[in-house]
């Protein structure tokens, strides 16, 4: 029997991972570039396909089935990465192309949270299922949806932007231009400013002393993990306008599930609950089968690569 | 050459169309119900099939290909009307099941605006589009959804409901239990309730003396025909807010198109402009494509007639 191999990449805004894959979805090996060193698109390329070649160096080339990769911003039609925000590399990055005059095999190139959607559907939690889409909370909120078994690109291949969909109008403002977008209420800058508008009321609150040097999402967590009633406050709030973005995602295309994931999730039931407690309140109630909210069951560094990889098979 | 010939059926909450569509796509007889007048599931379905028996009775049973109809909360899968708000008939109407029973050649079931969605896309001006959606604004607002050439029915069979997603968290009240959907602010009365309250900034609109006699949105459009000022204001916030709803729902699925259709969309440009300035100015920047916003080129009167006919072939 012969074994293929592929490998996926996950381009973040600080890390590069670029992991070979086999044939039963496992990472046996990986290499990783810091992101936030490039703004040079051929330095990065160049660095990038080296990491590859030492990944495949040992693997017969008739094993390989491509590169798949995930980033920020990218184009699956153009295999581009056009106008990331948070890159230093800016304007047009023709990756595909690029990557594939060194390395002469199929390369697909997708967006970060469509690489995670569809790694769920090959190896996670959604397998089997048609119709599902999925929230990748972090620095932004990425997302993926899949219909009809297939990951949507839509017609300019952009499809699964969710995290910019405008929640509160004139809002809070956002890197996009636009203003109130579910971001920049749900990603982990997000519930830090949550938060911030919240500690009027909760004087006492033992993140106060946090706001000194720089609150992250994770001083909200490890509040709560203590109790803190700011903080618990604070993923209520996050939850309950996590919530409405959920329940008009379902509007858009009835899905059978809604899975969640990045380290904000990773705060608990102090978060999860609110969210499912708002989700079951702004649902519509045409929908009147549970359609419940799962956790990617993947691990948390490992999927957009699982993802990636997979689409070159 | 044999001709086909197939049923359209629009059920609407005050009335109900039933034409007999040939294979060119037109409407060559008509007839009507007083939707209204129905409460009793089998006293509907027993006059629907005596309509469809009216039409086809000249017609050799084989070339009629079936009875399509598109209807408010109807399930694809199911083929059933489930708890529409706008109908006196309550609960469950197994539609599809209950027309087969009398009339037995194939009957599909869906959304009054997936229906209307279809036909745009087989005999109006998406034909040839693979994605694109439709909003139509009417006592709701109706969208669908068609990806990748085909429109999107979900797990549930209940996709394309977003005149419920919300628009403003615990904004106006909706017959659907929640607050801020979208259809609250953009169909007909959702334009009446705007103009009601943009009014004590223009006490002398003409429009204040229609507070008296029940405002409609005909009241609105006229008047914006006649220049009022607050005519205009309601308007340019209706489209301010519509527009922020095209752009969200680009960020879903990334659609080739935007077509409009319904009753508030023929005041024109004092409407249609600031549907597309909003639009433009809440439109996702990586969206860097002209994302047009069409109207439909299809006779109001049988746009769903046509679409459900053609879901039928």
């Amino acid at each position: 029997m012969n074994h293929l191999f592929s490998i996926g990449i996950d381009i973040g805004g600080t890390n590069t991972d670029i992991g070979l894959v086999n044939d039963q979805g496992e990472v046996i090996a990986k290499q990783n570039l810091k992101t936030l060193q490039y703004s040079d698109h051929q330095l990065f390329v160049d660095d990038l396909v080296k990491a590859i070649q030492i990944l495949v160096k040992d693997l017969d080339p008739a094993s390989i089935t491509g590169v798949g990769i995930g980033a920020p911003a990218a184009n699956y039609y153009t295999g581009s990465i056009e106008n990331a925000t948070n890159l230093n590399m800016k304007g047009i990055l023709p990756l595909r192309d690029m990557i594939h005059q060194q390395f002469p095999y199929p390369v697909v190139v997708t967006n970060d949270a469509n690489a995670a959607t569809y790694g769920e559907m090959i190896y996670g939690g959604a397998k089997g299922m048609k119709n599902f889409m999925m929230f990748t909370l972090g620095t932004g909120v990425g997302t993926g949806i899949v219909i009809d078994g297939k990951l949507v690109y839509g017609h300019d291949g952009l499809a699964g932007e969710m995290g910019h969909a405008i929640l509160i109008p004139e809002g809070r403002p956002c890197g996009c231009g636009n203003k109130g977008c579910l971001e920049k209420y749900t990603s982990s800058s997000g519930i830090v400013w949550n938060c911030l508008e919240l500690m009027p009321q909760y004087p006492d609150s033992i993140l106060t002393k946090d706001v000194f040097h720089g609150m992250t999402g994770k001083n909200v967590s490890d509040a709560a993990k203590l109790g803190d009633p700011l903080a618990i406050a604070t993923y209520e709030r996050t939850g309950y306008l996590l919530g409405i973005a959920l329940a008009n995602a379902v509007t858009f295309s009835s899905p059978e599930a809604i899975f969640l994931m990045g380290g904000p999730i990773q705060a608990g039931d102090v978060f999860l609950d609110p969210i499912k407690r708002s989700f079951l309140k702004h649902k519509l109630f045409i929908f009147n089968r549970d359609i419940p909210i799962l956790l990617s069951s993947l691990p948390e560094n490992s999927v957009a690569i699982l993802g990636a990889a997979a689409l070159t098979r």
